[in-house]
């Protein structure tokens, strides 16, 4: 048994008595009951989750899956391909909006390239576990093979762990991979049934024309792969990205190893939808951080059940809403933790109810 | 002329050069134009509003306003009325939601007492400006005179001016008051000419018959008082309190001398709509945090022409939500001063657009 199989299969429930337990803690606070609304979701789970009532968050990690894409000789993009090589160099040397994003939230970036096609030499901050240099075309046949697929979902399963293992307890997912929303769109278009045209959008801010191609390469994807939407990872190897398979693998390991993993927007909700249709229970253990502007992505969550923190209208991925929510989940933590109990400030609790 | 006066007179609006110029040096930054949504728009109107194309967050204050409701008496709140001063008690021991927040947010919290029923000594974090015990029942007439309803404007203003001679670059405004959520929406109901049961929520969590009597009780105060909705001073006075009086006097300071003034929830949000009816530019300085619970906020908003930056259905005050939401207006501010432009980074820019 390979090591995805290993993993789905031993994925659990979180734990619903912490669950109860961490709401009975949060009303026992000076403040009135459930008057902090999402915050206190956010902390109920977050501790039922990692086990504990009393939870700390001391290392958090932004896993930035890095890739190209085969579709962009289509001229589905504003920006040549080279742009996800000279990305990767800015996240390296901490320029990119990410970085900075990170610093404000007191997280750690590490690049994870599953498939640029350039060879980057070892460097602080990178991790390299590249399957390819890049996907194929989707027009004209498969992204990428089965076995492609497995092999950047395990690296991403990989790159969680180790995360885990050097520490970090709230994980986030970030993307960079030039025509990653052409991939985005067709995955989701692919599972959902919905057409192309609802589920695409502007991406980095294409005007009309090339939207109208974007949506036309993706119904063609679509009808030459015919990717079978009960088989996650069929759909993932035709009609997906490396960089999204490697946040599907992440958002598996981190449920794993019962660590809370932050999605950004749309590209890293493709990676999340891969990984709640590979294993259901995954989803308890995910966190949607924002409503891109990208019009796909409000299907998308719906598709996953998940309601997202922020609504800023970012449409730049990266992993740059996730870092925003981090801050939200930090705060609702920090909320369940160290605020006074009614007992103990002295403070009269409510007449009646 | 007095202090309040002066200050009207002397509020200017932001920058609209150093607006352009932050959005040109924002186009230039790695990342597609516009691709932050919002956060641009913090972003310029941070700068246009502090003068300065690369500015820097060094110091956050979080101006909690306390004051007693005479109204209270009516049987409105699930909370006695000793509530306030226990939890400003609360809030100087650092037990309160707003403590862990600000610690969260790097802010400084200062409880500014405009009108809490009880004599504080002297504490760390604890500003003295009294200007009443509390509120007059206002079912009975007004609930303060209108020499109280300036000078608590004018210790609003004052705490602003110590603030920011601490070197506060960022200001938020907070509340505690049993009894303050019937104040705001009376005095919402009497802006706007709404109708009080459109305006009026369940506060703190009351039942049925208990919002039933809130809305009485709100009814009776307008009809008692006939506040004139051109004349924000009459209207403060007669439906108001002490501490919606202080956080006015806060954005009007504010926008005096030029430092953003994030709102909290719907109580700031009243306080913010007395600043702005005597003095409209104030706006342009104002921040509108989150959308509250409270169905009367999102009305406030509309008057207000604001848009919330969260919605998490928050229903505390203290300022939680402006200080969950100062992380983003400093995000916002990093953004615009840290990160790389195409050049400095060398990547290429969009083949067109």
């Amino acid at each position: 048994m390979g090591k995805l199989e290993e993993i789905l299969k031993d994925i659990r429930p979180i734990d619903q008595d912490l669950y109860r337990k961490a709401q009975e803690r949060l009303d026992s606070l000076t403040k009135p009951k459930g008057s902090l609304g999402r915050l206190e979701e956010l902390a109920r789970r977050y501790a039922a989750i990692t086990g504990t009532l009393l939870p700390r968050i001391a290392r958090k990690h932004i896993l930035l899956f890095a890739a190209d894409h085969g579709v962009v000789e289509e001229g589905v993009s504003l920006y040549p391909r080279e742009v996800t090589t000279q990305m990767v160099f800015n996240f390296l040397r901490g320029g990119a909006a990410i970085n900075v994003l990170a610093r404000q939230a007191g997280a750690e970036v590490v690049v994870v390239d599953v498939g640029v096609a350039f060879d980057f030499p070892e460097a602080p901050g990178l991790r390299r576990a590249k399957v390819a240099y890049g996907t194929e075309n989707m027009v004209k046949g498969p992204a990428m093979s089965r076995q492609s697929a497995v092999a950047a979902l395990e690296a991403g399963i990989q790159a969680a762990e180790a995360a885990v293992e050097q520490g970090a307890d709230l994980l986030a997912t970030g993307d960079m991979g030039i025509g990653n929303t052409t991939a985005s769109s067709a995955l989701l278009a692919a599972f959902s049934g919905l057409p192309a045209a609802v589920v695409t959008g502007k991406g980095t801010g294409i005007p009309d024309a090339i939207w109208r191609k974007k949506v036309l390469v993706i119904e063609q994807a679509l009808r030459v792969n015919s990717p079978d939407p009960r088989d996650p990872i069929d759909v993932l190897s035709k009609v997906g990205g490396l960089e999204i398979a490697g946040i599907a693998g992440a958002a598996l390991g981190g449920a794993f190893r019962r660590v809370p993993v932050i999605l950004d927007g749309f590209i890293s909700g493709a990676g999340g939808l891969v990984a709640t249709r590979l294993q259901p229970l995954a989803g308890q253990y995910l966190f949607a951080s924002h409503l891109s502007f990208e019009p796909g992505h409000k299907e998308l969550l719906k598709l996953m059940n998940q309601k997202p923190l922020l609504n800023l209208d970012l449409r730049l991925g990266e992993g740059t809403g996730a870092a925003l929510a981090m801050n939200l989940i930090e705060a609702s933590v920090r909320i369940l933790t160290e605020m006074a109990t009614f007992e103990e400030a002295g403070v009269s609790q409510e007449v009646s109810g």
